[in-house]
């Protein structure tokens, strides 16, 4: 952020009065510009002893297998949010049981909320997103081509689950590679 | 959002190529200014059979109770937005045990995260935002003097769970008063 989104004028990197951390200020008009997390919502979408993958047609990880998910718009709620971009990737209709997976990946300031839910029936194809939707057994997932490490670790989790016949919320933190947790 | 943020030119309110929903865009620099819903995090942090509880030192509802709770900041993940929030309202250490409600409120694109932990100890006191901070049993909970309608609900459902010792994740949608569910 370069210019203030109010009046035009350049905005400078301070911390504000009463707050602790650095916000883009415009002295001009003195609007204080806050940038928070962004939510990434989606679907582990069953069908008998398979899970629904979309081979992504857009960058980054073009070609690689995720779980349907995106941003979160406003106005929506979470489940919606899931469910919207579970239509969008995969033209797929599910019925969400419970929120399954929380992962908060502070290095990039995105927060995964991943709901279990059942396919309401096989009717699915790509959406412009994708460049294939498919089903798959535990043993078929191309473990070697997933797109993010929260689709592994979601995917993992739930074939574990799925011995027990239960599925507990998982949360976590995604830690970047390569560092530790504070 | 008038100017854009990068460039200072004019922004427009249309709907990008490939998109479905009207976004600000700068047709001078070509950038897509996206908004999206924010986090508020925090606990219910109880001990025995008390919760605690912030008077509100700041508007919007200067002088009702609500449990601490904030927007979430890029960085961090959602314990440690919550127990932030924790110490900055109420000066109070808290161990989280688990997510205990989310509730969506697309009316106003938040969404809410409160976590069920613990009281460390006693040592708690106000912090800038609180004129006062205090532990009430579900008798001294000041119902008609509550912040916001997720905090009554929040607390409701914790009084309602601690008959039986069973504290499941409760998520919902949060209609705005007067109008219904799509």
């Amino acid at each position: 952020m370069k210019f203030c989104s109010e009046c035009s004028s350049p905005v400078e990197l301070a911390i504000p009065d009463g707050d602790n951390r650095p916000r883009h200020i415009c002295n001009s008009c003195n609007t204080i510009h806050y940038v928070n997390p962004k939510i990434v919502a989606g679907c582990l979408a069953h069908w008998e002893d398979k899970v629904l993958l979309c081979k992504r047609a857009i960058e980054p990880r073009y070609g690689l297998w995720t779980l349907p998910a995106g941003f979160m718009e406003n106005g929506e709620s979470t489940e919606q949010a899931a469910l919207r971009e579970t239509w969008e990737e995969a033209t797929a209709k599910v019925s969400i049981q419970h929120l399954y997976t929380m992962y908060s990946i502070p290095h990039i300031s995105h927060v995964y909320l991943l709901f279990r839910g059942q396919l309401d029936n096989l009717a699915f194809k790509p959406g412009v997103e994708s460049l294939d939707v498919k089903l798959f057994t535990e043993d078929e997932i191309p473990w070697g081509q997933l797109a993010f490490p929260v689709v592994t670790r979601t995917l993992k989790q739930y074939f574990q689950d799925r011995r027990n016949d239960h599925y507990p919320l998982d949360t976590d933190t995604i830690i970047k590679p390569g560092t530790t947790s504070s």
